[in-house]
């Protein structure tokens, strides 16, 4: 089936589709831990696919704005590993998934020596952010926002303001996080700069639309499509790719790669970044989420259309 | 390039990549805990790798006798999985990696509902031989060695009972493991009944021949392309390359993943199955063991050949 | 106070302080993971208390018969202790409390060098029971029966049948328990024999009269003050009665000190034997158990004794 | 054996045991994550007892100054009693010991409710160290100040700026355990000003000569006998000494009681603070630390002692 054919078809099953996702909601919640985040419509779904051509298919809620949250960890693991290669990013973080929650603190604690076991984690994700190159946090966050930007072919992205400070105010449970990585000297820097880079790149605000083009430049290996620009070189997305395999989806992601079987990684606002190797970029939001974390009728949504269309890459 | 270009390529770099590999095993060692295992000869590595028009290469060690250990494990998981289906082997294991050593008792304790996170650390494994169909020990051992012996092409394949009585003799740990999924309420059989057929899959002798064209079968979605015969329905092998992805290679998955990319198990006495999927099969023994219980020589001989001809399916 | 007055005082006041805390019975429930320990009935409420001049003051179900279950381990410690010395213990067993559950096998596998925290969690009273002198399981058996007996004073003192096979029969968390010590090297003997002695010396079944006098041996300090006899070194009582204090009873130990302030050691059948240092031993039975395995009732009615008599030793 | 006669022939074989202890400080030493503690003189030993007619008996190194450290903790303790009642602190802190080291997380994050296990350990004491009355972090500290000061009988004790300093600087761990309390919502006050009242509280500089009168009060459960004053509520004490017994010589505790017998709190500074109930209070210092955390020779020391004057409360 040529590409193509695949959108049409996708183009008139999808809005039947996302209904019955949609009725998933009622399982879950939004994420009532940041503050802001609480507030979200629970029973919203949208998404956008995108390919190589620039066609673009769209259902539901696809304007909804929401915040990157955790999606956000792959693109500064792709920036990190551009300012400091691959060795100098993971002699600070590990390449296993941990079958623990995400923000749990049990392996820095009990398994030696004591990095986060991979970039996706919280744990991993604020010592990624430590190593984006930048003499100040500022100058940090505006690299950061550069290139999600370029990335996302946008550049009026930019963090929500609200998120950002109810994040910051009520993080504990990630100061925590990170003040034992200090002790653990994964972190060369101090504490709180390095939270607020984490804060705001997690605070960046977008529709499916932009995270439908964000993941179709995974897709293509770095590559934007559309302008042809090579923005993330090969190796680099692919080592991103394979952390969204084993650890995008939290500690769900090796359920979530039995039945659907694409790259993704979700964010606790209830946006997924999926793709489809070679072919698809897709973003989806749905902001009640299930208890470990993932947008419920995202993921019901992306499992129909893999199914169907035999998307799996295993 | 065509896979004939790429073997006869492979067949002419392939000694010396194999020799710069082999020498890695200083760092390495025999498993130690099954005693009959620590005989075998630390700087051993072989290979074989085996295409679906039937074209083999191998290179050194290529006839030496091993257990297939938890390899065997992918193969019961199949077996099971066309006994019981999905359902009913997901009710008693879970799709998620652990980030812990293979034989941890740890989140059968911590985390509810206390089933095996996944079927090929040891406490899936055992789940799985509960669920292989026959009336006795005897009938599922026999029921598993026809199925292997029918993926491996080899009606002589049969288990090593020196093997076979050490292991049984010495798995205290894997009683432990046992009893406890019996606590859980995991194994509905007794414990002892259980454990003797998984020793004596475990103790399947093999060579990397054998377990190339296991692996060529694997690659080839289930039929095995020199007889033609589909010995595994396609989504069962989905499935089990998908745990070969996150939890293939014990808690170094995530890293072997990253720098090989490819579909694999290994096991203790060192042997390793790989694939490329469409397109190989691949056997590979290398007894010296890392400190996470994967060849030592046989991980660096898969990264070599995955790098040279761009092999990663990420 | 002298202790006949006290005596005098509490008889009078122990009837009604008892059916108060019969009432805390309805919040807890017997224990159920033994079948033959479900029967108890969940109301039934009892005590005996005896001084050094044989003075005896009972109420409620003082006559109801009873499992002393993990008040056993006291008895198989002091008697390990007088067949092996501090060393010879020490060696298989640590002397901490865990903070985890009775039954957890956490530590096991997480603090090296892996032999039990202390030789009252369950791990720790099977490696005792490996520690007992006796050419085979039966003679262990029998002179564990004739410390017992020697103890409590009654020579008629044997195990429960039905309770020791209910146990032996579902006892897969200790199976657990034993190979992995099995595997650990604590245990020098075949697991299955060493588990035969530990249930028989759980299932010796008493009255709270039993308990009391066992209790005043403590109390005295290893002489039975009605005989006259020496039955245990004064240093080995002392080190049990420690234990008792810092692990008696669960990992609520900590709180019963606090609020109690009395060495004392539980069991699941709802026991708990407690001491006076140098006036009193104590026999409660009370079957429904709190959520760490106390007898509810029990810890109330002993909290409402040490507060009214001032009897905790800190 | 009176209590003079005890103490004169204390006094006399002090020197000899003393030295004999000071040999086992070539086997441990100075703690090092606080960077000013780890300028300690490595072979120090000192030792103070006080009886409660004011007799004193000091050798060795009585005069070194040293810092509080976790020897503070059963005093703010105290002063969390008197200021908010044992309901008030127990809703915060738990009663248990732990099994892990001081500073682990572990629980925190395992084991509902979340707060910490007991007021000893670092999480329990930060918590406690929030509970203390007054407007600000420095009238906290006052308060604090004005306690210790009244209970080691010397107007002028005050905190040592360096040392506070440099724990202050260093403390991510701290940092760490404060945030996550601070989000299992243990803490109502934020979490700087929470440390600094248990940075300085810890910086308190002292000799064995304050210890062994601040444990004479509580020997004489709360009243000073030199000057008659009650300080401390007897039951408030006894909570103490129950806390020093089960949890005082952080995961040591059990084997400390075994071998000594003893309610005691150790710091990481080196220095013992032990009480002999109804008669002596006793103050050691010895920088070189076990792997424990506790003064090496300072618990041989003291162990000596207790062996030889029988003074195991057990």
């Amino acid at each position: 089936m040529t590409s193509e054919t695949e959108l049409n078809r996708l183009a008139e099953q999808l809005p039947a589709w996302l209904e019955t996702s949609r009725k998933e909601s009622r399982h879950g919640q939004p994420a009532s831990y940041i503050p802001e985040l609480a507030h979200a419509p629970g029973d919203a779904l949208g998404i956008a696919l995108l390919d190589a051509a620039g066609r673009e298919v769209t259902a539901g809620d696809s304007r909804l704005s929401f915040t990157l949250q955790s999606i956000s960890k792959v693109f500064t693991l792709l920036l990190a590993l551009m300012d400091q290669g691959e060795e100098g990013v993971f002699r600070k973080v590990g390449m296993e998934p941990t079958g623990d929650d995400f923000n749990s603190m049990l392996k820095l604690e009990l398994v030696e020596p004591g990095i986060p076991f991979n970039p996706l984690i919280n744990a991993g994700a604020i010592a990624v952010s430590s190593l984006i190159r930048g003499a100040t946090p500022a100058e940090k966050t505006e690299r950061i926002l550069s290139f999600f930007r370029e990335v996302a072919g946008d550049p009026t992205l930019t963090f929500n303001e609200a998120v950002y400070r109810s994040e910051a105010a009520t993080a504990h449970r990630n100061r925590s996080l990170a003040y034992f990585l200090k002790d653990n000297e994964v972190l060369d820097e101090e504490v709180e700069p390095v939270l607020d880079v984490y804060f705001k790149h997690c605070s960046v605000e977008v529709t499916c639309r932009h995270v439908a083009r964000m993941a179709l430049v995974l897709a293509m290996n770095g590559t934007d499509p559309l302008t042809g620009r090579e923005l993330v070189p090969r190796r680099y997305v692919q080592i991103a790719k394979t952390f969204m395999v084993s650890c995008g989806m939290y500690n769900a992601s090796g359920e979530f790669a039995i039945r659907v079987g694409l790259p993704a990684k979700s964010g606790v606002a209830g946006g997924i970044l999926a793709l489809v190797p070679g072919r698809y970029g897709i973003g989806v939001v749905g902001p009640a989420l299930n208890e470990k974390g993932n947008s419920i009728a995202g993921v019901h949504l992306l499992q129909t259309m893999s199914e169907a269309f035999d998307w799996s890459m295993f």
